[in-house]
């Protein structure tokens, strides 16, 4: 069995999260709030964000409509002040990865060993460039990095003609990241008390499940045990960001402190270029422009290339069900997948058409599927 | 200007690298040695490897031939031992990852700090899985790893539900290898003469190079000089391998010591998904099975996705056009790489059509592109 719950919006209509949703998607819609247009009375941009598909605590609803909006309005600002999409959407992402009760950033999940590695990446529709971290350590914004790597190769080699990297990992991320100005951040600091008491929480329950597990003798049978008594996807988050600014580029990103408990090293869809979050502007081969970013279990969004396939079924004349087809064919039921007796992501889309000079008009739309 | 270099090989009527290629590319046909068949005379698989795009110093020509040549009988043991796909690209990576002569494993570029971090990934075209490991250090076949992550996923769920990882970083990976028993190798024992020397020589050209960029002082304008005046593109390199195995089964796989000279934690093609290798057997979707396998800049293969596109242009009719068209269009004059002075990749791709219980026939081709 399987599910996708869809909502289509209209910008002219829609100004509020989409009931079918979690709390925890949200949008505005610039276009149409008085405070989304500049001094001159135009239209400035759009900003779409959200904050993770999984399951959120309903307690924390309150908290994740907050963040999200004040992430909308970080990235507004900025495209109020003349920015392009790609420094607007670092701007959402930022707030988002500074809240405490994200999964990115500050308040991220702990690993094995208890430390904070965080994933982050971003994508420029206007020059087609990505720039991504995966599992630094020491850096309370991520996304900071990997648009800092994002500006340095678009000034060109290095010297003595090396290629400027796009993608940094680990120790040699946080140490490129402070010699590029991005402050350090202790790991201490970016532990919450609710992500420290999730953890004991998170590593009692695994020493109780090794406990269980070590009465079986086969080990293929012990690990299938556990899959279908637990539940993971409660650990799962990625929070994210789509921008269109006043010129038509689009921009996307995404951040997570990846799955509560991973292996120390563990890199997720976050980081991963295609998985996380696709941007590309409208050209002479694409009709639309399209912006993704996509939330769930990185290591299936990176087997599916999700954000990539949903920027694909964009260009279709009927985006809304060419969606709902990627969605179903090109991820729940994906040969990729097959294995997996549980699949779960969600995306949240954008195109924009520039037929004219006029100031684009995007549709967006959001989508969650899972498997049941 | 561009070239693509191309070669479409019968495996009926060649058995040796084709002339327009870099001695690196090597080729056997094992449907047609006779060492290739089993006991019975069945044949076992078929197996191609290379040994990197770039510019080789033609005096170890035949250095690479021989490790190529080995490459190949390592994977044609384990086929005629009855090994699935995934194990015989795997044992013809050791080989190459084992030669002090390619960039993978032993004898490694450099990075910018002295040491050596290494990048593999390796896809099932059976199961659909991928395993990968980045910017590790301290391990001689880092294939071995993303080998192992792919067959330790297989097995399912890890205790209270976690999702095993498909893609390991840095120390992490390193630790997780060797608490899954791949021998760990001081970093010192993995640098050559050869890999050290050529460190002090790149040391010295930057050094230099940065001395004369001090000279001006618009930064933009010191990253093109650099750019125009020095050809980074010697560094490159990565080996990879792609075998069919006698059900049908293909795999692919790569590994790379990534650029000399690069910064520390840079994570290259060879680990990024979709960029490095892909594989996918035939199913009802797809009416070949294919494998690929990439070499040349990172950064230009992960932008452009080159392994997956070069795999779906290989699922039409005419393969040979359509690869020649997805190597112009997708790769040298891509959107993506638009803002690239120069450009260089090179894919060995293999498809085969299991149209009846016959033995599988593979088709195969290596392409070589190049911006000029």
């Amino acid at each position: 069995m399987w599910r996708v719950m869809e909502t289509p919006l209209n910008c002219a209509e829609e100004q509020q999260p989409p009931p079918a949703f979690p709390a925890s998607w949200s949008t505005v819609t610039p276009q149409e709030s008085p405070a989304d247009r500049n001094d001159k009375g135009n239209a400035v941009g759009f900003v779409l964000v959200h904050a993770g598909a999984g399951y959120h605590s309903e307690s924390k609803a309150k908290e994740y409509k907050h963040v999200c909006k004040r992430a909308c309005q970080r990235a507004v600002d900025r495209l109020k002040a003349g920015a392009l999409a790609v420094d607007a959407v670092t701007a959402a992402l930022v707030e988002l990865e500074d809240s405490p009760f994200t999964n990115a950033g500050m308040g991220s999940n702990l690993n094995l060993s208890g430390e904070i590695e965080c994933d982050a990446s971003i994508m420029d529709g206007k020059s087609l460039r990505y720039g991504a971290v995966g599992a630094v350590s020491g850096i309370n914004n991520p996304v900071l990095v990997a648009n800092r790597l994002l500006s340095e190769a678009q000034k060109g080699k290095l010297s003595a003609g090396r290629i400027p990297p796009c993608f940094l990992v680990g120790r040699g991320a946080h140490d490129w990241a402070v010699n590029h100005g991005i402050p350090p951040c202790p790991s201490e600091k970016m532990a919450t008390k609710f992500s420290l008491s999730a953890y004991k929480r998170n590593k009692h329950k695994m020493e109780l499940a090794e406990k269980v597990d070590t009465g079986f003798n086969h080990h293929s049978k012990k690990r299938r045990q556990a899959s279908e008594t637990e539940n993971g996807s409660g650990l799962l988050d990625t929070v994210g960001a789509i921008v269109v600014d006043r010129e038509g580029n689009v921009a996307a990103a995404v951040s997570s402190g990846g799955l509560a408990m991973k292996h120390p090293g563990r890199v997720g869809q976050a980081a991963h270029h295609g998985c996380g979050c696709w941007a590309e502007n409208t050209s002479t081969l694409n009709p639309y422009s399209t912006a993704v970013s996509t939330s769930g279990c990185g290591e299936h969004l990176i087997r599916t290339m999700l954000a990539r396939e949903c920027s694909s079924a964009m260009q279709c004349e009927d985006a809304h069900q060419a969606l709902l087809e990627a969605m179903q064919n090109k991820f729940i039921s994906s040969p990729f997948l097959a294995s997996e007796d549980c699949v779960l992501g969600g995306v949240i889309v954008l195109r924009c058409c520039r037929c004219s000079d006029a100031q684009p008009s995007p549709d967006i739309q959001a989508i969650l599927g899972k498997s049941l």
